[in-house]
């Protein structure tokens, strides 16, 4: 039996999205850290998103998808993302970290509302992993009370993760519309329930700015 | 109670050795891998290596050492071990981890026989990984027998890799006597007997080339 397109899509679009993300993050760490033991936390963070990469790609395979040709129309895509955004030093990493894994989880929630309870049994074990990343939002908030000036600086880099993500986030959905049908109502105006859904995720990424006091 | 500086040493000089080859063999696979199935056995490997950082690190603190402390005095040794080998192309990075992942394990070997049973028993659960990078055996060969004329290339390769790592160790070794101590008997001609051990090492090289059908 062949799943449809549409989850083949959100299953390969995640995969990439951990794989790349595992990749990124360690060189963020390795070349970034302040010191060995923030090289250790963000590693941990890295290898955590390995772990879920693993997890879609037997998932893919388990579906009978080439979990390779599921994954490929998307790397493009992340990669850009991850070019325009590579981090200057460790706050900006550190503050990558956090929003990049903010709007991953918020996708997956997006993904859950649609999915088979199979699937949707997968995004929770991803989900419970959420917490992972609070290291990062008290290491943000210390480097601002030492230096409150970094605050304007961190805010604006934020913007441009978001924006980043949410213009290839729209490339994407326009080349691959089984996949954006997968994140809305079949019935409904796909271009106005995607904008409403970018709109969530804004105000999801808006709660976090708060939490990293930016 | 405090451990003897060399078995903070060692363990120090473990942890960085599997920190640091997680990070690169991470970014080998990124920037290497000629599928994203090869990236992901590659990035497997590298998620192995910081599971045993993980065991290391832990150990130390459960030692009452610091394992920042203990790591930093290796850093150097490592990271121009890994500046010095860099590889060139997807070839060379599967004969890097599988000579690389040797090489530690052979000095995990030699710890072993000097280390009270605790800490003998962290050896052992890293040593169950050996047959990780077997992979990498595979693949090296299979490209050996669609192109023969790689193996001179590679073989002059894998002998940069132990010929750079006996260099960098025998840095090392002299620099931290301590160190030294723990993989020698305390009573032997310490520059005789080290050298040895580096023979041992080497001969355990040279089955490896040979696995590799170089």
């Amino acid at each position: 039996m062949k799943e449809s397109p549409g989850v083949v899509d959100l299953l390969g679009v995640l995969a990439y999205a951990e794989l790349s993300a595992f990749a990124r993050m360690t060189e963020d760490a390795a070349t970034l850290a302040p010191s060995l033991t923030d090289r250790a936390a963000l590693s941990e963070l890295a290898v955590a998103e390995y772990a879920h990469f693993r997890l879609l790609r037997d998932q893919l395979a388990e579906l009978g998808a080439d979990p390779e040709e599921a994954m490929s129309p998307f790397v493009a895509a992340l990669d850009g993302w991850h070019a325009q955004t590579a981090p200057g030093d460790w706050l900006e990493a550190l503050v990558k970290a956090y929003v990049g894994e903010g709007i991953a989880l918020d996708f997956y929630r997006e993904a859950a509302r649609r999915l088979d309870p199979p699937l949707a049994k997968l995004v929770d074990v991803v989900l419970a992993d959420e917490g992972r990343s609070q290291f990062a939002v008290e290491r943000v908030r210390a480097a601002l009370e030492a230096d409150p000036v970094a605050a304007g600086r961190l805010a604006l880099w934020a913007r441009r993760l978001v924006g980043e993500a949410l213009s290839q986030g729209q490339r994407v959905a326009a080349a691959r519309p089984e996949l954006a049908r997968m994140l809305v109502p079949a019935d409904a105006d796909d271009q106005a329930e995607i904008s409403r859904m970018f709109a969530r995720l804004t105000e999801e990424h808006g709660k976090r700015m708060t939490a990293l006091g930016l």
